[in-house]
């Protein structure tokens, strides 16, 4: 049913997350690709001129995703923690749901060069500033206490770090694991935190 | 002064580390790595049999310094927030002081097969056992809330992605960020915690 509905890029792509995934990104050769998905060469590069055009294809979607829910998440009127909350759940959720995706990303990320590179660098720091700005709306509202670089980046390591550890039958849902991540950044590691 | 202390053995890990850390472990051949040594295919297989035997020789001595730190550091008496910091300092200069072979494993942990593979997560196991001792000597003194295995997951991350992040010119010490790290981990990100 899956074969029927999908154009061949789509069928591409899908087949190309599958070998870069499981056999990585420089031991798949376009041969591979051509056998895995049934195109010809000249099909192959007509959707995708380069190896590199493919890889960047299959690292960027999620990325455009994480940023267009979490700039809908910045124009939603709600009380920055449970911001925060909705955040770390859908990137918990994304994550899950583009595991081979995010993997690749994370391995081949420098393999990407030139003007891919620089678009790549740029959907980073557009995704990073969203952490920041739901944390700095928190600290504005004067329920948060930090907004600063490290705070944002121990953040994103706690969740994206998950790429490794994550498995379809693993310790719960992404809105679990997203929540057990928020209570620890709500009320830290302390049993009983200092009387402020 | 370098060049003349070195052994043939250390002259290969570190213009191997070099290679795979700047063009990748597959993009790396037995002859970019005769010519980065100056050795001879023959003395170069005399050290390490395989290209993999290589890999596994440059991203396991900072796992097994890091198990030998933090078992030290289980050994020794001192408050549980205390060694939760020393942890946490050692970490992150360890990552900092081994930057190509932390990012060499990141990226290349999946090339690593059979007994190597299987020695390889021993000792990640026995690494992520000493976050989940310290963080239970903790709640068994009751100074923390939590030595679960997603609280576990969220220290790592937090502390390993950063792999990504650091640089020698970065954002801080590595106590420096690892204080900043312990700070948010102490007291969660809320500016008024609910008294308890």
């Amino acid at each position: 049913m899956l074969e029927t509905r999908e154009t061949s890029r789509e069928r591409v792509l899908r087949v190309a997350t599958q070998l870069f995934a499981t056999q990585g990104y420089h031991a798949t050769g376009m041969k591979d690709l051509e056998k895995a998905s049934g195109l010809g060469r000249s099909s192959l590069y007509h959707q995708f001129p380069s190896k590199e055009a493919l890889l960047f294809a299959i690292i960027t979607p999620y990325l455009r995703e994480l940023i267009a829910f979490g700039n809908k998440l910045l124009d939603t009127e709600m009380p920055a923690r449970q911001r925060l909350r909705e955040l770390s759940r859908g990137v918990m959720r994304c994550i899950t749901e583009n595991l081979a995706a995010t993997t690749i990303c994370f391995r081949e990320i420098h393999a990407v060069t030139g003007e891919h590179k620089a678009e790549l660098l740029a959907l980073h720091r557009e995704y990073e500033q969203i952490w920041s700005r739901v944390l700095q709306a928190g600290v504005d509202e004067g329920a948060f206490r930090r907004a600063d670089g490290l705070a944002v980046k121990a953040l994103l390591g706690m969740h994206h770090y998950s790429y490794l550890w994550l498995r379809t039958d693993g310790p719960g849902t992404p809105e679990e694991i997203a929540d057990s991540f928020c209570d620890l950044l709500r009320d830290g590691m302390l049993s009983t935190p200092p009387p402020r």
